[in-house]
């Protein structure tokens, strides 16, 4: 690919309303990449980019991200062949952020695409419960069905100490 | 309120898929907090919760965040009045990022909560065109109706330059 060019951050009042794109990297080269399913909104990861992955996602329409564990660009499904297609970016108004809306392949027939390694749909298959303040004995819940495949067979590992991390 | 306390960082799959709550923090003692309407699956924002915030905001089922250009505990809508009334909180495999299920009072008949201070619904009010590599250039489009409230009769100011930031 070429070389990397965004606009260069402008007026506060630029940033945060104007129609150009000039991203808001941390001290890491970085900026959050929240991915949500294109059809039912349901949030299946938050991840981060750096500005390669951004262009990579921008250019490709599909899901680039950089992995922290790996120190590296992570094109997602690089291993489990589960990519993302993008339907729609969206840019946070101080542009530190984004929201990937895409979509997956199906594993099945009646089985949707999964994202997260863990073989669950969503990262986020855990809810915490609310009403009371937090303490170790704290007792999580389960809002899915279970993982929808085996990271074993998928990423080919035994231990999963080497599965891709955000 | 009282002590705060999560359950120990364990192993890793006690983290990724046990029952217990074990967040983990960055070097700034901060997570990612991920906030969706629970009725229709917008993104509406993306801030960071630090220990407190988490805690206070599962014991009051009210958002609360820590605001980076403030340096402190942010309670949503201590200013505004828009507070943001939790449905479900997630979590993630790896308890770095957690997601928020809000609802947000109306702004009016037929007029939903807004949760960005430049007036939009949502922070993410503006999409990036995907298939060619980003240049300075690159034109982004707006994907609402425009602001929902007017910022300086909210926040009561006539610049914007201290209103709330993420």
């Amino acid at each position: 690919m070429t070389e990397i060019s965004f606009a260069p951050r402008g007026s506060k009042a630029e940033i945060e309303e104007g129609e150009r794109l000039s991203p808001k990297f941390d001290a890491d080269g970085l900026l959050t990449a929240v991915t949500v399913d294109a059809d039912d909104g349901t949030v299946l990861m938050v991840a981060h980019m750096n500005a390669q992955a951004l262009a990579l996602t921008i250019e490709t329409g599909v899901a680039h991200y950089f992995s922290r564990s790996r120190g590296r660009l992570w094109k997602k499904g690089e291993e489990s062949g589960h990519l993302q297609q993008l339907v729609e970016l969206r840019v946070d108004c101080d542009q530190d952020a984004v929201v990937l809306r895409v979509r997956m392949p199906p594993l099945g027939p009646g089985v949707p695409g999964a994202a997260c390694h863990t073989g669950h749909r969503s990262c986020f298959f855990r809810s915490v419960p609310l009403g009371a303040a937090p303490t170790p004995e704290l007792t999580l819940a389960v809002n899915d069905d279970g993982p929808l495949f085996d990271p074993a067979k998928v990423y080919g590992l035994t231990k999963k100490t080497d599965t891709p991390r955000f």
